[in-house]
């Protein structure tokens, strides 16, 4: 273990960098100190860390020196921006924004799934999607046994993924709308109060939604296997926190849900929840502020040969975002991995 | 036309059951005399038929002397009890329970999709599940150019699909949230205020819910084609009105996003919206008090070959259920269908 080790958290007052922040402190990572950056804005203010506040520091370019792992979650137009000069000061990027994602030079990592793939990075470590890392958190151990041919996979999630002005924005709406007065639209194109929108990211020109497409290219490069298919719908949802997935695959053998249980059931970062019988499946509320993928209403999929269904839920801040990006940072200290091979790769 | 046409609605005091008193009023159904039945609770009590109101009479085993149509939405239990009865009285049932849907004496019937069943009928006809008459109503016009080979879906259903019951629960739990106070579930297994719950339903011995194996045994009796393959997950959102769904479909032929828009844009019951570039696509909010099903977010599949994805919304309540019943009694009277043949074939 480094005797100093410094972790700076870029973007630190939003919704992710506050939950990154509580994820440090809570897993006691080994940092010696942390820094807490955000937009001049946000310089001055304070944010928590554990018992104990960090007063928020201006991001510059300069802002990593001396700084071994940053930890981005501030947008793509940061992280885009500033986590060239990150690795040029010789810190290690984990970055939370869709910015690096498809970078070939950029290792896109889900800890229980592909950890190997840090091996390779230079300097800039992808987080994925919040959708994705919780699906295949939960489809990598099944893929293991017999690999997965095709998913369709319809999402509900939640309004914590815009950050604390989504929260805010159905909070509001309810408010308003249980007050008799027309609820306002700022965050989202229409209403999501008691709404599902079916919209989530900017569309695209084949008239998928980013997020959509996500879902599809992450999954390809994380499982290192052009040849799964994936077709996605990504839908908002009037919940606050942890987003659910209706998820069907087929894989080239078959597996019984009997059998999809018994390999779930002992899966890294899964936990499995699955007795219908008892009304027992994952549920928004019940991931909320945990840090496993919880799956359940496994069951075979009578439409095709060998096809399973099954539900998916996690908390997106926590193992969707913030959870994931410090797992990443737990792996590279534990690889020996927190060094940067070519400082001027991204400049 | 009938000089005299007696018209009873069965469970006239429900959230059905008023929508189904509203429609015909609305839909000027030429009832000479429109009768309101519910149970000995509700008797006496008073239900708005236009600027009208109607006395709510009891249900009894004679309720149906003289009454030409019956439509029932009083739960299944009601529906196979009364329904008999009716028949034996010579009134032609319309049920929007699932008691008599699979039965092979009882047409099912989308009046879009397949009115020339109803020629067969025995004196019930039953209405089918509100999940499956907006799906299939957006995929027949689809199915006549290309047969479908297989279905996946993923619904987001409304509380409203549970009745009055199911909207006061959802309305009380986010007061109770919003208010600091433990929010209380008594028609749910779990919350559904910030919540999605995928139970509809009691779940049956191969794990799926008996919803979700509506919408695959009603599309194969709808369409005539045991061939169809559908899978399912239905999911209770916090929706006061509307069900959303994200239909997956593979065709026999490819059928380009371009040529579905051009066959939904004239296709019966269907309100293409469709337009992602200007934010247009279906919503609860928009299809909710309106008689269309609402077609949107059309894209090609590009994880098969022939497959399509779109999103499909309409009013449970309405085209769901009561506006449905209604169309099929509008059909009964058009195709001189108002008849029984045995009235003693299902004492």
């Amino acid at each position: 273990m480094k005797e100093k080790l410094v972790v700076a958290v870029v973007g630190a007052t939003g919704a992710v960098g506050r939950e990154m922040l509580s994820t440090l402190y809570s897993r006691n990572f080994p940092a010696t100190t942390i820094k807490a950056l955000a937009s001049s804005r946000s310089a001055g203010t304070r944010v928590p860390y554990g018992d104990d506040e960090l007063v928020v520091e201006e991001l510059t370019e300069n802002s990593f020196e001396g700084v071994d792992i940053a930890i981005f979650s501030a947008g793509g137009g940061t992280s885009t921006q500033f986590a060239p000069h990150a690795v040029k000061s010789g810190c290690v990027v984990v970055d939370n924004s869709s910015a690096w994602r498809m970078d070939e030079r950029c290792p896109l990592v889900i800890p229980e799934v592909n950890a190997h793939a840090l091996k390779k990075h230079n300097g800039i470590i992808a987080n994925p999607n919040c959708s994705t890392i919780q699906m295949l958190v939960a489809l990598k151990p099944i893929h293991d046994v017999s690999p997965i041919k095709r998913v369709v996979v319809s999402t509900y999630q939640a309004v914590s993924g815009t950050g604390q002005k989504g929260i805010q924005e159905l909070e509001t709406q309810v408010r308003q709308l249980f007050n008799g007065i027309e609820p306002e639209n700022t965050v989202y194109p229409h209403r999501i109060a008691f709404n599902c929108l079916p919209h989530i990211d900017v569309f695209l020109d084949n008239d998928y939604t980013k997020e959509e497409m996500k879902m599809v290219n992450e999954t390809n490069k994380i499982f290192e296997d052009p040849n799964i298919k994936v077709t996605a719908t990504c839908v908002r949802v009037p919940v606050f926190y942890s987003h659910s997935e209706a998820v069907n695959i087929e894989t080239e053998k078959k597996i019984t849900a009997k059998e999809a249980r018994a390999i779930l059931a002992t899966a890294p970062g899964v936990q499995l929840y699955d007795n219908p019988k008892e009304n027992m499946y994952p549920l928004a509320t019940v991931a909320a502020g945990e840090d496993a993928t919880f799956v359940g209403r496994i069951r075979e999929d009578e439409s095709i040969a060998n096809g399973l269904n099954m539900w998916i839920v996690a908390d997106n801040v926590r193992k969707g975002a913030a959870l994931n990006a410090v797992q990443i940072a737990e792996k590279l200290l534990e690889m020996d991995l927190v060094c940067v091979k070519d400082k001027n790769l991204f400049m």
